[in-house]
Formats: C-alpha cells, sequence, structure tokens
C-alpha cells in the first residue's frame, strides 16, 4: 500500500516558527514519525512539502496510478484553494485533512475550510499524531 | 489513567438510523471498540449516552477528579450548546470532539461548533476509529 | 393505526399564557378534539406534552415500532432544537409540524424553523384545527 | 359561504411537470376535491388559475364583497410579490396559504414568504389535501 | 406641458384600503388634485392606474415623444421590480417618485426602491401633497 | 405659525463645495427661497446652519413651545445621528427631512437613514425645492 | 427543427435605450440576425418580445410540443423572476440564457440570476451574437 | 413577598471554574447573600440551580401562584433558550436577568441574549451585587 | 470617595419626553436620588447632563484624578460613539453604564452599544435605581 | 490574427476527472477543436494549461504585442484570482470567460467570480463549444 | 507652504493613554516632531486638536484659502464621522489620513474607515513618523 | 542593515499598466528610487517581483538570518493568500505593506488585506514615496 503526505506552505519552518502555537518539533521529525507509522503499517509513503498551490496540485495530479490514500495539511490553502480541492475531486483517491493545531481556537477565517467537505475526513489540534491516525484510517479503507 | 467518553442525542440509534449515512455499526459496536482501544491503553473508561443537554453537562461536572480525558461526540448538541461548551472550560479537563460522519459534507449547519474551540482537537468522518485515535491522544498527553 | 402527539415547552399553560395570542383553549381542551378526531379515523393517539428538549427526543425514539405517524409542534424548540430533528430523521415515521399560531406574523426568530425541511408538512395559524388536519393527512398516507 | 381560490403561476401544468416534485395529480384532479370540499361545507367556492401578478391582483380585488374567505396558492409569486401582498391585506378577508410540496426542504430561497405574515395561516407539503383544510379552517372562522 | 402620472398596483382601493395608514382620500380626490395642480401650471396630464408590472413597462415607453416629465407611485412594485426602473432608464425622461406615507416607518423592507436611484428626486410620507410637489418640480426642470 | 428649518454639517459651503453635485446656489441664495415661502404661507421662520451635532440637538430642543414644524437636512448626520433622531422624537413636533441630492444616486451609506423613519416625511432630490414643499406641506397640517 | 427565441422588457427600446451601454442595434436587427442563423442551421424560429412576466411565462408553456430550444434573455427579470424559472423547468425543454451585455460589469445586483441554475448555459457580453451562438449550440444537442 | 432566583447551568461550579473569569465565591457564598439581601427586604426566597433548559422552564411555570418577582442567571441559556423565554412571558412574571461578568467584554456570542427583551431589566459585570440589586428592584415594584 | 455621573443627549428632556417610554420623573428629580444615593455612601458626586459627543469626552478626561468611578448613560451615543468609548478606555477609570430603559426590548439598533465591553458592567430597565446600584457598586469597588 | 487560449488548473485532467461532470472529452479533443475553430477564422492560437496561478500570470502577460484576443477557462481560480483579474486588466487585450460546465448549477461558491467584471463577455455550459465561440466573437471584434 | 495637521478626541491624552498601545510619547513630543519636520519643509504649519466632531469639521472649513495639505488622525471619528469625510471632500484640499496604531491589528470595527477613500494616502501603525512622512508626501505634491 | 522589497504580481507591468491608476512610472524607475533612499540610509535591498504565490512565500523564508526588515507591495495578494500572510509571520522579521495606490478608494474588495493585521504598519496611496517611508521606518526600528 503507498500513501502520499502533502505538507503545505510554511510548513517548512516548524520549530523556528511560533513555537507557542506549532511546538518545537521540526518538520523532519514529524516526518520521521510518519515513516515510523507507515512502516508499522507496511506501507510505502511519499511525503512533499510545496509553498506553490499549483505544485500541489501537480503532486496529487501524480498520485493518480500509484497512492491509495492521501493525507494532506494544505496549510494557509486550507481557506481558499479551490484548486487544490478541484484536484483532490478530480483524482478521486481517498483523503484526510490534517492540521497540526486546533484551528477552530485561532483567528477566525482558520475556521473556514474549502477543502473539508471532499476528504473523507479531518484531524485537527492532535499535533504530529494527526498524520499517523490519518495513515491508519486509511490504511483500513484499503483493506 | 481514567477516560470519560460521552455520545450525545440520537447516537443510541446507530445500525438502524440513516445506515447510508451513519453506517451498520450499533452503538454497543462502537462501545467494544472503545473499551477495547481502553484496555492496549491500560486505561479505565466510562461510556454513557445521553438525550438531554443538562444531562451530559452534569457527566462533564462529575469527571471532576477522576478523569484525565473526555471523548465526547455531542452530535446535534455540537452545534448550539453552549452549556456543553462551558462545562467542559469549566471543569478544565482536555477533550478531544469526536464525529463518526464529516460533518463538512452534510447540511451546512452541520459546519458550526460551539465547541471545537475549547477542546484540544478534534477528528470527523473517521468512523469509530475516531474514538479510538481521540483515547490515544489523550493518554499520550498524561504521559 | 397509531399516532404519536408532541406538544413542545409551555404549552401545558395554554388557555392563561399570552391569551391574545394563544387563544383560551386549554391543552386539555386540544387534547380532547384530537382525540376526538382520532376516533373518527378509527386510529390511536398517545399525546404527550414534555418541557425538555431529551424526553422529547426520547419520545420520538420509543415510537419506532408502534406509530405510524407523529403529530409535533416543537413551540419554542422549533427555532434551535437539532436534536429534535434528529431524531425525526432518525427514526423515518412520517411526521408533521403544527402551529397554533401564525408563527410568520410574530417575532422574526419564529419564521425560522430547524425542523420543517425534514417533516411530510407543515401547518401553522390554523389554531387547534391544525392538529386534527395533521392526523387525517398521516392516516391518508397510511392507506 | 363564498370562497375564492386562485393558483398562481405554472400551476396548470401540473401533472406534466416535475412529476416526482408535484406528482401526477392535474389541476382539473384538484379542483375536482376542492369543490367537493365546497359542497361538503355548503359553500361557493370560484377557482382560478393566473399568470401573471397583475391578474391574481385584480382576483384579489373583485373578491371584495361576496368573498368570505381567500385560498391562494402563490407559487412562484409567494417568494417576492408584494403586490399580491398588499392586495390581500387591503381587501382585508381572510386568507390561508397553501402549498403543494413542503417548500422548506426544496431550494432555500424557497423558504422566504412574502405572503405569510399577512394570512391567517400556511399550509405546506399536504399536497391537494391543503386546499381542503384551508377551505374548512375558514368556513369555520365564518360561524 | 404634458406628464404622466402612474398609480401603481392595489391603489384603485385608496380610501378602502387600510385606511388608517393610508388615510380616506379615494384615488378619484387624488386624481382631481393633481389635475387641478395641473391647470395651475397650464400643463396637460395623463393619469393612469395599473396593477401590472408589463402594463407600467408598456405605459413608460408610450411616454416617449409626448411627455416631459413622468410622476410615479410604484407602490408594491417599489421594493422589487427592475423592469419598471429599466423602462424609466431606457425612456430617459425626467421623473419623481413619490410615495402617500413614509415608507421608512413601516415594514423594513419597504424601505428599499430599486427605483429611486433612477429617478431625480423622490417624495415620501407627504400624502397627495406629494404628486402637486412633483409635478411642479417637473415643470421647473421644463423652463 | 412658526417653523424651525435646520441645515446640517458642510452645507455652509454650498456654491463652493462640489458644484457638480450641489449646484452653484449658495445657502443664503437657499435660505431667501425659505424666507420668500414661508412670507408667501404668513409664516415665520427661523434658520440655522450647524456643523455640531449637539449643536442641532440643542435646537431641536429649542424649538418647544413655539415651532409647529421642523424643515431639517441633517446631511452627514442623517446617516448616524441617533441623537438627533431622539431629539426629534423628544419634542414631538412634526418635521420633515430634505436632501438637495438624490442620496439614492450616490454612495451606498447615503442611502441609510436614521433620522427618516421618525419624520412625516422624506424630500430628497428636488434641489432648494424641497425646503418650499416641505414649509408647505407643514403649514398644511396646522390648519 | 424549431426554436423559441424570448425577448425580456425593455428590449423592444433597443437602439434608442442607453445606446452607449447596448449599442446602435434595433430590435428588428437582431431579430433578423437570428433568423439569418435559424435558416443556416435549417430550423424554424420563433421569436417573441414581451413586458410582462406572465406573458413569458405563458409564452414557454405554449413551447411544449413543438419547440425542441429556447433562446431567453429575461432582461430585468432574470433577478427576480421565480415565476419565469418555474416555467422554464416545467416545460423541460433545453434552454440557454443570453444577455447582450456583460451583467457582471454593470450594477451589483444585475449579477444574480435566478435563472441560470436551471438553464444549459449563459452567454452574456457578446452582444446580439449571443443569441447566434445559442441556436447553434441548441440544435447541436438535437442532433 | 415572595421571589424566585435560578442559577443555570455549571453556575453551581463557581468558585473552580475559572475563577480568573468568575471570581473566588462559590455559589453558597452568593446564595447567602441573596438570603441576607431578602431578609433585608422582608422577602422570602426560593433559590434553585439546574442544569437542564426544560428544568428550568418548570421552574418557571412554579413560580405562578407565588411569586411576584424572578430573578434568573439564564449563564449559557442565556444565548439560545428560546423556551425559557417563552416561559417567562407565558408567566408574565416580573423578572430580572442578572449576569455575573460583563458578558459584554467576553466572546461575542455572549452579547447576543434572547431574553433581555422580555424581562423588565438586565445587570451585567456587577458580580453577586446584581442579585441583590434586582431583588431590591423587583421588591420596589411590588409596593 | 469621588464619582461622576454623566448624562447623555435628550435625557434633560426626560418627563416631557415620550412619557410612556420613560416614564415622568425629570432629570432634577433623579439628580436628587443620586445625591441622596451618594450622600448615604458618605461620597461626592458631580453631575452633568451634555447634548455633544466632544463635551462627554472632555467630562471624562477631565475626571482624571479626583474620581474614582464613573457612572454615565450615553444615551443615543451609546450605539456609535467610539470616541467615548475611547475617552472612558483612556482614562482607566471604573466605569458602570446605565439606561433608565431596557434597551432590549426597543428598537433593534438599540441593542448594540459601542461602549459595553470596556465598562465593568452595565445595568439596563431598572429606571432611576441603576444609578443608585451603580453608584453603590463602584464605591465597593473602591474598598 | 493571433489568440491565447487559456486553460487553467485541473483540466488536463479532463475525460479521467468526474466525467458524470465535465464529459468524456479529453483537453486534447477540445484542443483539437480550438484549433480547427482557429483555422476556419484563418487565425493562428496558442493554448497552454497552467496548474500555478503565477504561471497563468505569466502567460497573460506574455501576450502583449502578438494576441488580439485571449480566451480564459480559469477553472478553480475563477473564484479567488484577483492576481489574473490584475492581469487581464493590465494587458488590456479583449477576453472572453469560458467555462465548460454552468457554474451556476453547481455548488455555490462557483457562482463568485472575480474575473467577470472585467472580460467582454461571459460563456457557461455550453461545453467544448465555448473555446469556439469564444474565438469567433472575439476575431469579429477584430474587424 | 502651509499646512493644517489635525489631531482628533483623546489624542490629548496620548503618554498617559494606555502606553502599551500608544507609547509614551505625549501629543507635545510629537508636535515638536511634526514642526521640525515642517521646517525641514521650509512649511508652516497649524497644528490642532479637537475632541468634538463639529469643530474638527470647523477646522477643515477655514483651511480654503490658506492651507495646500491637511495630515488628519480622526481618531475615534475614523469609523464613523461622514461629516469631517464631507468636509474633507468639500474643501478639496490634498489630504493624507495618519493613525499612530495599525489599526487593522485591532479591534475589527477599527479597521473600517469612513474617511479613507476620500484622500489622497493612508498610513497607519508607523508612529509618530507618519505625520513626518505625510507632510513630506504633500510637500511633493505642490511641487 | 539590509532590507527585503517585494513586488508582487502585475507590478512588473508598471508604467505599460492602467497608467491612469497607476502612473507613468515603470518598476525599474521605482527600483532606482529605493535604492537610493537605501544608500541615504547605509543600508543594502534586495529587491524582487515574483508573479507566483509561493515564490514570494519563498522569498519571504529566505530572509531569515540576513534581512531586518521587509518592505511589500502583496498586490493583488493582499486580499487572500493567507500564505504569505503566515510567512511573513513564521519569519518574524517586521514588515511594512506598501501600495502605490489608495485602495480604499477602487472596488471594494480592495479595501480588504489577509496582511494588514500581521504587519506593523501599512502606507496606501503615497505613490512610490511610500516604499522609501517604508524602508526608513524600518530603519528606524533597528537602532
Amino acid at each position: 500500500m503507498n500513501f502520499l503526505v502533502i505538507h503545505g506552505p510554511n510548513l517548512n519552518l516548524l520549530g523556528t516558527r511560533e513555537p507557542d502555537v506549532y511546538g518545537r518539533m521540526t518538520l523532519a521529525d514529524i516526518d520521521r514519525e510518519i515513516e515510523t507509522k507507515a512502516k508499522e503499517l507496511c506501507a510505502q509513503v511519499r511525503i512533499v512539502q510545496r509553498s506553490s498551490e499549483g505544485a500541489i496540485v501537480d503532486e496529487i495530479h501524480q498520485a493518480m496510478g500509484w497512492a491509495c490514500g492521501i493525507v494532506i495539511n494544505p496549510a494557509a490553502y486550507t481557506h481558499y484553494s479551490i484548486a487544490i480541492r478541484d484536484a483532490l475531486v478530480a483524482v478521486a483517491i481517498p483523503a484526510v485533512e490534517v492540521h497540526l493545531t486546533n484551528i477552530h481556537s485561532r483567528e477566525p477565517f482558520r475556521r473556514t475550510s474549502v477543502i473539508s467537505d471532499v476528504v473523507q475526513g479531518v484531524i485537527a489540534g492532535l499535533g504530529s499524531k494527526g498524520y499517523a491516525y490519518a495513515l491508519e484510517f486509511l490504511s483500513g479503507l484499503g483493506v
């Protein structure tokens, strides 16, 4: 079983970026956790971080054919990228939206997601654990 | 470690209620999964289902002193029960909000939660797995 | 044929409560009218009045198995009780929403119903006659 | 006792128009039901169907002097015809608004009525029975 | 100098219609006042009352060529008839919008006019005097 | 018969202020027209121009006892001065709101008046004539 | 193949009406273009212009049985005529909505159409060419 | 003179609940202050705390006949319980709404009260003193 | 202990202004009550009434140094004077907002206060008693 | 004559992407149709598909100097890309916005276009024919 | 070259007023900076601070004839004073709006300015430097 | 001292793009002004222009470590790029938002900025001078 994990813009700064909001873990730390979980599930995982909306769209397109699940943290694009939304619908691969923080207890605009209604499920506020749970859930779908 | 799991109104009809939306699992099936997970985590769990808002408020109050985490699926009350919200804030016990279905892909009013911004995190659309992930996350907090 | 008739909160005060708005009939008077109509239709009717949202949800659940129609005047809960709405959808019994007064010519908030779109029909402003018409309509469905 | 029954625009196509929404009855079938009910109530009834807002206004005006009740299904005009609303207020004849379908479970714009707050009552979703109940209610007012 | 005066729907019932809102004058009384004022201004006036939006549009069109001013009380159509608005713009004849009552102190929807921003001016709440002032103003434009 | 005429802020600049919007007449020209009209009506008129909201409130208060009508062009205060609104209600003297320009065809915020629903009537867009019509109307009330 | 082309209110004034917005072509010029296109497509076309909403509803009804496509420029009615919308849905004939001007670059209220979501497609801003393209598209459906 | 004092949901946790928001006084402390005030006014007072909306409705109903004033802190129910609002209107006993904290300087949703417009007055932000002032005011009404 | 009491615009007309809304007490009557209360509290009180927003701002500024509490009835300015709001914040003296009437049961715009979230508390609808309670509360803060 | 045709994000998946919404034609099929039409018009056409908003902006910039018309299907960017809007305004080349599907009958957010008011015209719902009509229209402008 | 600098209400308390928001500089300090800058530009500057909206309007009027630029910090009046807005438009002197703090990162209502769209430019959040930059910019316009 | 200056999309067309809105200066002209100012401040400046949102995010990230201030004109992205907003917050470098034109006097959507509340300050409408003032302000922070 193969999965694609996509980190959106600014997540590459994790650890240095607003540590009181996002914690001290770096993206590398999180990716290690994801890979550990993937191994535990006997799954392959491709992990990418992209700043550009178009690049995320392209990554989603390229998942067609090999990935049986997508875990996506669209970060800022969560709130307005209909292009990413359309890409997820177009490829028709089961997906889970993950947010490190509880987007509901931050600025009001973070409560609006244009992605949530086209994915299978949403996990927010569980930190890096959210990725692991998403992988586990998607791997269960494949059975 | 002890946890409280609260199921809100109408969840007692699971399995018979709108099976195309909520699936064929009964609440008893879900509770068995929760207990299995609790055992795996070496934790005690009290599971209740309540139709009444006031009764849910009372359950939350009574968790003070023994519970170190609350998993709550407020069902319909998600969208308007400020009483439940206030109860969660008042007892100051870490909590996770769980929804069986993806509330974002249903009626628009289901996208509004008055609970989400006072809990640690939210899981929606992962079916009965959501409860297990919530317990696992909360047990990690206690370490 | 069996029917459940539910009166929501504050309807027990009919006759004394704001008589210029609600008239001089008491709830007992209305219930007698309902029973007369039921007899006329050769139907059994269970009539309850409840102040609590949770208790109304429970009554709806318990109608499963024996009732082939529900007549409900949700009173104040009309405007916000998604729990009652969900209960009506969950039991999948045909229902009619009845209001004694014309809710459209009162305070603006009374024009919003969270129940109306999940019932078969709505009758407002026809006084106690609304219950009789609702029963008659539901009995016609059963034919 | 005399009554005016007004069918608004497009109701002349009943039976052929969207049968899954409006059913297979034609307007002639409904008119027969109305006349049967009128006879039962020892009442005279004038039934008209009009496509034009101005023509409906004129019909309402002409009811002054002979009609003691108006049953109106304003169809599309429900949602914006303040001219019809004003006409109903101007003639000060008791009126009931009837809709064949449950307008609350269709497109959102159908939930807004500019007529409802100036009539005695509203019946929606009870099919052709709605007209009969409205006549019966209005005839009761005249006693 | 020639003027067109248009009375919208339901104004034909003036005197009988809601006398506490609109007073006891009939439309004939008002028309006499208008004609008196016209004579005083040495002007010709054509006065029409129409229930139908389309008929009002037609009257406005036919004013092209002979009328140098239009006084219009669009009544209910004030609030939604973009067709009448477009007609007034299309013929490009100076116009004044008149309301017998103060539309600002009635139902909120009466405060919205789709006509006001395409006419020269608006007079509301001055009763039948509003027509006279409008004629006088328009006749002054022609000098 | 005595009247108070109040010009709000910035009207003292008429003639120089945005002449394409407000025309070339100065406030002195307008006041002469008002006085001419007052004479014609055998009435006394006190005309004031005030920049300050509080000063306008005071002028309205001082009209109690001697004025039988107020003509007010609240200018910018039209759109937010509830203090002026309250003053007009408090003194209970019949009043007419006048605007030189058609406030409906300018910036959207000019369409909102907090004054209109507490005066007898409103005249907008008829230029300096509006004051004369208002005086004439108010003098008619006194008969 | 037969088509119905409907021009809404005020379009009869084309050429004289606001030529800077609508251009110098008359409706007769446009109708000639439509007939030329129809001939090119070996199709029959009935072209009508109506001021009244009810008359447009009637025309749409009468198209049942002979027309296999409707081209409609509802003009002002675009923005509020649910009666025309309902008529188009009721007859279930493929239709295209055409606007001579780009309604999106004019007043904000022109961006709202109550018709667009029940037709096959919409063409705006392409001038008289819009009708030809609509006919061509509809004739292609019939193949 | 007899009064009913109602504390809404979560107020039983006062002293432990968010002490930086609600202070260190317990509900027992507040009740002692209320009783002291009642004695000072030579009045009897019944004090209840309820978590359930229905139970509060019932308490209000039971006040009919003996209470000449109600002091109510609806807590969370302030913002949505139309059932409690309707109960207060139905029993027609003078009432004062009290909030310990200044609800206007907290979350925006706390600024909306569905109760305020049916009580005599509202006191917010004066801590436990609010109850005493409310009792004193209500006792003055009875004179 | 010294206090400043500020009455906003139009309160000088109390007793004559809308007596059915505001009662028959004059401002002098109220000021006597306030002084009596102040004496009872062994406090000095300066009472001012101002029509002008700027003058109220100046009074608040001048309270710095001598006043340990401000009781303010901003009247009409409640709803829009951010200048008064800013002044209260700037001087950082504890303040209570008082309204004679229950602003929640009057026009909708009276429910919006731009002052409430920067004062200690709010009292509305308790008539002249509101001032006394406010003084008493503020004097308690000083202890 | 030269034209630029731009396909926005996700259109590269046409044929595979939601075929019930977008049909079975691939983008290559559509491009062939466009080229055929271009030949018929004796025009050159450059066709590009881009996922990235910035890349679309760049393509529009590079059209300056050689293109006399732009046909753009902005896909998801239709609804939020002010950058593309600004680019179209900046280059001042006549443009037509094309959508394969009728965006008005899909999700509500698809009815909002930030592009429409800066192009010449809009075609929606006519499938691949929309491109041809747009080219034809633009070639007519050049005459 | 002559300039007018206007400080709005409450700015006289700078240095003492909320120093964590506005800093420790007094208005006198700022005025010294402004005068230094004016000298550097070989310009004369008149600096005033006013609490009253009417007084600010008057100052703006009096600038006609001598001032070739206005620097205005309308403080609280920024958000609602259409009177000041109208005054700035009326005198037609180039103006720059200055705010000491970044009004966009404070309360939401501070993001709305009724002044900004009638001035040349806006500077916010640059502290006292904003005045200097505004003067420099305006002096450049005069060249 | 080192600074980063970022120009957003379409600014590369300055001079040719809508010269009546943006003036005749090219971006090269502006960059020369910026460099002159930088020299005057003894500062280094890196100036970039980017069409792509992702590329702007990347530039902001790369400023970490060397830049002590960012001057950003986000152009179209001002209104929706939460990705750029998040990047600015993440790097925590003081920034100033600059707009050449007065965005408040253009289309309404240009008044919304998702960037303004996370920068130090905003300058709009001062043309190319805005960049110089921003640099000067930021260099002052570094002292």
